[in-house]
């Protein structure tokens, strides 16, 4: 028997190729190691371990199946623990100064004892590269904040997809102890819609000189808002601030009372120089003491929940027919016969139903 | 064999009961006898009878299977023939004049040379016992006139069923030569984003002194309309109209510019004392001139048909899941784990759409 033929013999193991770093080699062993499982996540998370979070939503915005389930189980342990927080959404168009207001209005809160989470929705981030909150330069003095956590948009993905990231993402910073949550977006989408459904406070920021700048704004997007603040009321710009305010709080009292019962409110401020931010966190609180004075702080967010469950009940359906082969190459053929008016949208969307039907019975 | 054992024996006749009025009889024979099969109803609507319309439209709003299949057949054979019309979405508030405001409206455009269908959507009509066209009294003039014909709303329905019938029943006014179609509904509820997707231009009415009278319209209706009438701008109103006239032209120049390119305007009018009607007429026509000429008109009718196809398909799909026997026993179970923040929606969505797939595929 040679000594090669022994099941003692080893082969010569594969050394490290020269050009591989030996530094690099540790960094990975040593990421390899503080990867946790996720129990150890939770735990984590409950200890207010800013890693451990950040690692449980990079799980949640994995498309591994598996990732998904380890996820959704530290969705569902984080969940008795979520909830006690503000929840505040965030939004104007890109040039009115939000990540300057989010920061000076974050230190601010952090001053008054508050653990402050920034998240966004952002589901055009791949195209505008990351517009908001990419940009880990911004921000700077927030993100080194200790009682700060902030994280950009999942991106490259459906609204749909970004929404249940993002909502999911709050359940899991509330676990860890964050107790006010901003959620960013820009003023030119749907994604207004997803985040005032998934907050309790809805802030449109504006610049001075209505009109024009306004028209940026989605529409349905100021009658959304809580409350608008004119941003960069500063320097020569004081005057038109307040003639914008007027303006704004002139058109915010044509619309209906809100179910809330709270009558929308314009504030002028100036995030470069640190002005009126006060006056801003006021307010806000004005508004927590009422609506959970009257409950509908908490009606609102079980109606939210409810609405997210719906939302995704509609958003599958939708997308298994739309996504559906057979639909896929009937539907062009229908869109042309509505185009040309041979026949009636009831009579095609009738067909394409009958369709569909026969496709997922078969 | 016996005389009444005979194949040619004949019971005697049921003959009529003596409480059956003669002339009831003769009456339903009549109404039996004018009665058309669906080819004769092509040919009148197309001829421009009101009756054939009329029972075409009765069709339309059947449940009876039959009378469906004969309904498609007629809206088929009348959509080459339809489209050449303007269409305007009428709204506002009960007691804004809505119903005074249409058959001076309506009167004004006979004049011209119009021939006017009213229609109208009141999804609520059931509850609010045919608040709006349902009482014939009302409009007495214009019910009159040759060339109008006005049919109230289908009542009972679901929103999307009474919108199916109402654009269907579009279809066949435009076919049997009426080019100007009103749809009437009140500035209450979703009905008016139905209307305004199957309308050309966009009408609100309201009353003078604006704030108080506008906390009744619904969110999103001030953005939709094309032009926003103060009614009842008579008498010692008037002063209180022109007010309201400029507070509502400024809170509309607060919103984005149309994708139309039109700029909504503000008109005040006393449809009691017929004032301001040829000015709105006039408006209007504007609006069309431009729509034609920037080739939105056009576009719009197309992606209204798109919108009802879509439409009709997610009502269809989100039916057939909530009228699903399993999943109605199990939502109840799933929203209560919501509100009690046991489960994430997510979750529970997801848990109900495998539910839902395994029954479909049973």
């Amino acid at each position: 028997m040679s000594e090669n033929q022994s099941a003692l013999f080893e082969n010569e193991g594969i050394s490290q190729p020269e050009h591989v770093g030996k530094e690099a080699v540790k960094r990975i062993q040593q990421f390899r190691k503080k990867k946790k499982n996720h129990l150890q996540l939770i735990d984590g998370i409950l200890q207010g371990d800013k890693t451990a979070l950040s690692q449980a939503i990079t799980l949640i915005e994995s498309q591994n199946p598996k990732h998904q389930q380890q996820a959704d189980d530290i969705i569902k342990a984080c969940l008795p623990h979520a909830n006690q927080s503000v929840r505040i959404g965030i939004t104007g168009v890109p040039g009115v100064g939000k990540s300057t207001f989010i920061e000076t209005f974050g230190l601010y809160l952090l001053k008054q004892g508050k653990k402050i989470a920034v998240l966004a929705i952002d589901p055009s981030s791949s195209i505008s590269k990351g517009s908001i909150l990419g940009d880990k330069t911004r921000m700077e003095d927030l993100v080194k904040e200790e009682n700060a956590f902030i994280r950009p948009s999942a991106s490259g993905e459906s609204l749909g997809g970004v929404s249940r990231k993002t909502r999911e993402a709050i359940i899991l910073c509330e676990a860890c102890g964050f107790d006010t949550i901003l959620i960013e977006t820009v003023g030119v989408g749907q994604s207004e819609t997803a985040v005032h459904s998934m907050t309790d406070f809805f802030l449109l920021l504006n610049l001075a000189g209505a009109g024009d700048e306004l028209q940026g704004i989605k529409r349905g997007v100021m009658e959304m808002a809580d409350a608008v603040i004119i941003n960069k009321a500063d320097g020569d710009n004081i005057d038109r601030a307040r003639t914008a305010k007027l303006d704004v709080n002139r058109a915010l009292h044509l619309f209906p009372l809100k179910e809330s019962g709270w009558q929308p409110k314009v504030r002028t401020a100036s995030a470069y120089y640190n002005q009126g931010i006060d006056k801003i966190w006021d307010m806000i609180q004005s508004y927590f003491e009422l609506t959970k004075s009257n409950d509908y702080f908490e009606q609102n967010r079980t109606n939210q929940n409810l609405y997210w469950l719906k939302e995704t009940v509609q958003e599958h359906l939708l997308n298994s027919f739309y996504q559906n082969e057979e639909i896929k190459k009937r539907l062009e053929i229908a869109e042309n016969e509505i185009q040309n008016n041979t026949k009636s949208p009831f009579a095609v969307a009738n067909e394409l139903l009958a369709l569909y039907k026969r496709t997922i019975s078969l």
